[in-house]
Protein backbone atom coordinates (compact mmCIF):
# COMPACT_ATOMS: atom_id res chain seq x y z
CA UNK A 1 0.00 0.00 0.00
CA UNK A 2 2.87 2.07 1.07
CA UNK A 3 4.93 1.40 -2.11
CA UNK A 4 1.80 2.11 -4.01
CA UNK A 5 1.56 5.57 -2.43
CA UNK A 6 4.98 6.48 -3.11
CA UNK A 7 4.50 5.55 -6.93
CA UNK A 8 1.66 7.92 -7.16
CA UNK A 9 3.22 10.40 -5.33
CA UNK A 10 6.08 10.54 -7.58
CA UNK A 11 4.08 10.53 -10.43
CA UNK A 12 2.05 13.75 -10.03
CA UNK A 13 5.68 14.97 -8.74
CA UNK A 14 6.64 14.90 -12.39
CA UNK A 15 3.60 15.87 -13.89
CA UNK A 16 4.20 19.14 -12.04
CA UNK A 17 7.23 19.41 -12.96
CA UNK A 18 6.10 19.12 -16.82
CA UNK A 19 3.68 21.97 -16.12
CA UNK A 20 6.11 23.90 -13.96
CA UNK A 21 8.70 23.49 -17.59
CA UNK A 22 6.16 24.18 -19.82
CA UNK A 23 5.29 27.58 -18.49
CA UNK A 24 8.71 29.22 -18.37
CA UNK A 25 8.91 27.61 -21.94
CA UNK A 26 9.74 30.27 -24.40
CA UNK A 27 8.25 29.93 -27.45
CA UNK A 28 8.48 32.33 -30.55
CA UNK A 29 5.39 34.09 -31.73
CA UNK A 30 4.84 34.20 -35.46
CA UNK A 31 2.01 36.25 -37.17
CA UNK A 32 0.56 36.77 -40.56
CA UNK A 33 0.14 40.01 -40.27
CA UNK A 34 -3.29 40.07 -42.16
CA UNK A 35 -4.83 38.17 -39.68
CA UNK A 36 -3.82 40.00 -36.48
CA UNK A 37 -6.85 41.66 -35.08
CA UNK A 38 -7.22 45.58 -36.90
CA UNK A 39 -8.94 48.16 -35.22
CA UNK A 40 -9.68 51.95 -36.53
CA UNK A 41 -7.63 54.47 -34.56
CA UNK A 42 -10.22 56.92 -32.70
CA UNK A 43 -7.99 59.49 -31.71
CA UNK A 44 -9.35 63.65 -31.96
CA UNK A 45 -7.87 64.71 -34.95
CA UNK A 46 -7.47 61.49 -36.94
CA UNK A 47 -9.17 59.86 -39.56
CA UNK A 48 -8.97 57.34 -41.87
CA UNK A 49 -6.61 55.57 -40.19
CA UNK A 50 -6.39 51.69 -39.19
CA UNK A 51 -3.52 49.58 -36.70
CA UNK A 52 -2.79 46.39 -36.05
CA UNK A 53 -0.43 45.50 -32.95
CA UNK A 54 2.00 43.15 -34.46
CA UNK A 55 3.81 42.36 -31.67
CA UNK A 56 3.73 44.04 -28.20
CA UNK A 57 2.83 43.27 -24.14
CA UNK A 58 -0.15 40.25 -25.22
CA UNK A 59 2.02 38.70 -26.82
CA UNK A 60 5.11 38.95 -24.62
CA UNK A 61 7.06 42.12 -25.80
CA UNK A 62 7.61 44.25 -22.63
CA UNK A 63 9.57 46.64 -23.92
CA UNK A 64 8.95 47.44 -27.40
CA UNK A 65 5.74 47.41 -29.46
CA UNK A 66 5.58 47.23 -33.24
CA UNK A 67 2.32 48.32 -34.96
CA UNK A 68 1.12 48.71 -38.30
CA UNK A 69 -0.25 51.49 -39.56
CA UNK A 70 -2.89 51.83 -42.97
CA UNK A 71 -3.99 55.45 -44.02
CA UNK A 72 -6.63 54.92 -46.70
CA UNK A 73 -6.42 57.83 -49.32
CA UNK A 74 -7.47 61.11 -47.62
CA UNK A 75 -6.43 60.14 -43.87
CA UNK A 76 -4.49 61.67 -41.79
CA UNK A 77 -2.99 61.57 -37.88
CA UNK A 78 -3.46 63.93 -35.31
CA UNK A 79 -0.44 66.76 -35.65
CA UNK A 80 0.95 66.24 -32.04
CA UNK A 81 3.35 65.60 -29.91
CA UNK A 82 4.25 63.49 -27.19
CA UNK A 83 7.56 62.04 -24.63
CA UNK A 84 8.28 58.68 -26.57
CA UNK A 85 9.78 58.35 -29.75
CA UNK A 86 8.47 56.47 -33.32
CA UNK A 87 10.62 54.19 -35.18
CA UNK A 88 9.26 54.21 -38.57
CA UNK A 89 9.57 52.29 -41.48
CA UNK A 90 7.32 52.42 -44.97
CA UNK A 91 5.67 49.02 -46.26
CA UNK A 92 3.57 49.91 -48.84
CA UNK A 93 2.24 53.15 -50.91
CA UNK A 94 3.57 56.62 -50.37
CA UNK A 95 2.16 59.43 -47.85
CA UNK A 96 3.57 62.82 -46.18
CA UNK A 97 5.32 63.03 -43.37
CA UNK A 98 4.81 66.67 -41.65
CA UNK A 99 7.71 67.93 -39.64
CA UNK A 100 7.41 70.43 -36.68
CA UNK A 101 8.16 73.02 -38.68
CA UNK A 102 5.07 72.46 -41.19
CA UNK A 103 7.72 71.00 -43.96
CA UNK A 104 5.73 68.40 -45.82
CA UNK A 105 8.32 65.43 -46.86
CA UNK A 106 7.16 62.88 -49.38
CA UNK A 107 7.93 58.99 -48.68
CA UNK A 108 7.01 55.79 -49.94
CA UNK A 109 8.05 52.19 -49.62
CA UNK A 110 12.03 51.74 -48.82
CA UNK A 111 12.05 55.05 -46.64
CA UNK A 112 12.45 55.02 -42.83
CA UNK A 113 12.04 58.19 -40.40
CA UNK A 114 12.90 58.82 -36.92
CA UNK A 115 10.57 61.30 -35.02
CA UNK A 116 12.17 62.19 -31.61
CA UNK A 117 10.66 62.22 -28.22
CA UNK A 118 8.47 65.17 -28.27
CA UNK A 119 8.91 66.56 -32.01
CA UNK A 120 5.41 67.64 -33.46
CA UNK A 121 4.92 64.93 -36.38
CA UNK A 122 1.94 64.36 -38.74
CA UNK A 123 1.39 61.53 -41.54
CA UNK A 124 -1.17 62.46 -43.84
CA UNK A 125 -2.18 60.57 -47.27
CA UNK A 126 -3.71 62.67 -50.09
CA UNK A 127 -2.64 59.86 -52.71
CA UNK A 128 -5.06 57.51 -54.38
CA UNK A 129 -3.46 54.03 -53.17
CA UNK A 130 -3.35 53.40 -49.12
CA UNK A 131 -0.01 54.47 -47.46
CA UNK A 132 1.18 51.64 -44.55
CA UNK A 133 3.87 51.91 -42.25
CA UNK A 134 5.44 49.96 -39.50
CA UNK A 135 5.65 52.35 -36.24
CA UNK A 136 7.92 50.89 -33.50
CA UNK A 137 7.43 52.53 -29.81
CA UNK A 138 8.53 51.88 -26.53
CA UNK A 139 5.79 50.28 -24.34
CA UNK A 140 4.49 53.48 -22.84
CA UNK A 141 2.47 51.62 -19.94
CA UNK A 142 6.01 50.59 -18.35
CA UNK A 143 7.21 53.86 -18.25
CA UNK B 1 30.74 104.82 -26.84
CA UNK B 2 28.69 103.25 -24.06
CA UNK B 3 25.91 102.99 -26.37
CA UNK B 4 27.79 101.09 -29.17
CA UNK B 5 28.77 98.71 -26.69
CA UNK B 6 25.24 97.79 -25.37
CA UNK B 7 24.29 97.68 -28.65
CA UNK B 8 27.10 95.21 -29.59
CA UNK B 9 26.34 93.37 -26.32
CA UNK B 10 22.59 92.74 -26.76
CA UNK B 11 23.77 91.57 -30.58
CA UNK B 12 25.80 88.54 -29.35
CA UNK B 13 23.58 87.89 -26.95
CA UNK B 14 20.72 87.30 -29.76
CA UNK B 15 23.17 85.54 -31.70
CA UNK B 16 24.29 83.13 -28.85
CA UNK B 17 20.02 82.52 -27.99
CA UNK B 18 19.76 81.65 -31.43
CA UNK B 19 22.95 78.85 -31.18
CA UNK B 20 21.27 77.42 -28.21
CA UNK B 21 17.59 77.16 -29.83
CA UNK B 22 19.55 75.28 -32.71
CA UNK B 23 20.91 73.46 -30.76
CA UNK B 24 17.76 72.12 -28.47
CA UNK B 25 15.98 71.86 -31.62
CA UNK B 26 14.82 68.46 -32.74
CA UNK B 27 14.27 67.33 -36.49
CA UNK B 28 13.02 63.79 -37.45
CA UNK B 29 15.54 61.90 -39.58
CA UNK B 30 14.43 60.84 -42.61
CA UNK B 31 16.80 57.94 -44.71
CA UNK B 32 15.91 55.93 -48.03
CA UNK B 33 16.98 52.80 -46.75
CA UNK B 34 18.94 51.95 -49.72
CA UNK B 35 21.73 54.76 -48.74
CA UNK B 36 22.07 53.67 -45.38
CA UNK B 37 25.47 52.09 -44.77
CA UNK B 38 25.15 48.67 -45.62
CA UNK B 39 28.14 46.02 -43.66
CA UNK B 40 29.01 42.39 -44.13
CA UNK B 41 27.77 40.36 -40.39
CA UNK B 42 30.41 38.62 -39.44
CA UNK B 43 29.94 36.65 -36.40
CA UNK B 44 30.86 33.41 -35.98
CA UNK B 45 28.61 30.57 -37.44
CA UNK B 46 26.65 33.32 -39.76
CA UNK B 47 27.17 33.74 -43.41
CA UNK B 48 26.17 35.44 -46.53
CA UNK B 49 24.28 38.27 -43.99
CA UNK B 50 24.49 42.12 -44.60
CA UNK B 51 22.53 44.39 -42.16
CA UNK B 52 21.75 48.04 -42.02
CA UNK B 53 21.32 50.42 -38.92
CA UNK B 54 18.45 52.23 -40.44
CA UNK B 55 17.70 53.85 -36.99
CA UNK B 56 19.62 53.32 -34.16
CA UNK B 57 22.17 55.86 -31.53
CA UNK B 58 23.95 57.75 -34.16
CA UNK B 59 20.79 58.93 -35.33
CA UNK B 60 19.13 60.04 -31.91
CA UNK B 61 17.21 57.16 -30.90
CA UNK B 62 18.68 56.06 -27.91
CA UNK B 63 16.18 52.92 -26.80
CA UNK B 64 15.24 51.41 -29.63
CA UNK B 65 17.52 49.64 -32.64
CA UNK B 66 15.90 49.40 -36.20
CA UNK B 67 17.91 47.35 -38.61
CA UNK B 68 17.02 45.72 -42.14
CA UNK B 69 19.11 42.44 -42.88
CA UNK B 70 19.37 40.73 -46.51
CA UNK B 71 20.20 37.10 -46.00
CA UNK B 72 21.68 35.70 -49.18
CA UNK B 73 20.45 32.20 -50.94
CA UNK B 74 22.55 30.22 -48.37
CA UNK B 75 22.90 32.37 -46.04
CA UNK B 76 22.00 31.65 -42.50
CA UNK B 77 22.53 33.65 -38.95
CA UNK B 78 24.27 31.91 -36.04
CA UNK B 79 22.08 29.79 -34.08
CA UNK B 80 21.87 31.47 -31.06
CA UNK B 81 20.25 33.15 -27.85
CA UNK B 82 20.76 36.42 -26.20
CA UNK B 83 19.30 38.60 -23.32
CA UNK B 84 17.60 40.56 -25.54
CA UNK B 85 14.64 40.15 -27.94
CA UNK B 86 13.69 40.54 -31.66
CA UNK B 87 10.47 42.32 -33.10
CA UNK B 88 10.73 40.64 -36.79
CA UNK B 89 9.11 41.79 -39.53
CA UNK B 90 9.53 40.37 -43.07
CA UNK B 91 10.45 42.92 -45.95
CA UNK B 92 11.28 40.47 -48.87
CA UNK B 93 11.07 36.84 -50.26
CA UNK B 94 11.08 33.93 -48.04
CA UNK B 95 13.27 32.12 -45.58
CA UNK B 96 13.14 29.58 -42.75
CA UNK B 97 13.00 30.40 -39.10
CA UNK B 98 13.86 27.95 -36.48
CA UNK B 99 12.47 27.89 -33.22
CA UNK B 100 14.40 26.56 -29.92
CA UNK B 101 13.04 22.27 -30.49
CA UNK B 102 14.56 23.16 -33.83
CA UNK B 103 11.16 23.23 -35.84
CA UNK B 104 11.78 24.94 -39.15
CA UNK B 105 9.03 27.25 -39.99
CA UNK B 106 8.82 28.81 -43.49
CA UNK B 107 8.12 32.56 -43.63
CA UNK B 108 7.69 35.37 -46.07
CA UNK B 109 6.79 38.83 -46.48
CA UNK B 110 3.42 39.67 -44.49
CA UNK B 111 4.86 37.74 -41.53
CA UNK B 112 5.97 39.18 -38.07
CA UNK B 113 7.80 37.01 -35.58
CA UNK B 114 8.45 37.57 -31.94
CA UNK B 115 11.71 36.54 -30.41
CA UNK B 116 11.84 36.33 -26.72
CA UNK B 117 14.95 37.21 -24.71
CA UNK B 118 17.19 34.02 -23.92
CA UNK B 119 15.42 32.24 -26.45
CA UNK B 120 17.29 30.00 -29.20
CA UNK B 121 16.74 30.97 -32.97
CA UNK B 122 17.93 31.00 -36.23
CA UNK B 123 17.18 32.89 -39.66
CA UNK B 124 18.01 30.84 -43.07
CA UNK B 125 17.60 31.32 -46.35
CA UNK B 126 17.89 28.02 -48.20
CA UNK B 127 15.59 29.85 -51.59
CA UNK B 128 16.83 31.43 -54.83
CA UNK B 129 16.01 34.59 -53.93
CA UNK B 130 16.60 37.46 -50.75
CA UNK B 131 15.22 36.81 -47.58
CA UNK B 132 15.26 40.28 -46.20
CA UNK B 133 13.44 41.76 -42.90
CA UNK B 134 13.53 44.56 -40.13
CA UNK B 135 15.17 43.07 -36.46
CA UNK B 136 14.24 45.87 -34.02
CA UNK B 137 15.78 45.33 -30.56
CA UNK B 138 16.62 47.51 -27.36
CA UNK B 139 19.57 49.60 -27.23
CA UNK B 140 22.15 46.72 -25.77
CA UNK B 141 24.39 49.65 -24.82
CA UNK B 142 22.10 51.31 -22.49
CA UNK B 143 21.19 48.09 -20.28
Amino acid sequence: MERWFSLIKSLFEKINLVKIKAKKRKNMRINRNSEVKEVEVTLKGTTGMRKRVLIGPDNGSKNIVMRYFTLSPGGYSERHSHSHEHLVNIEGGKGIVVDKDGNEIEVSEGYSIFVEPDELHQFQNPFEDNFEFICVIPNIDKR
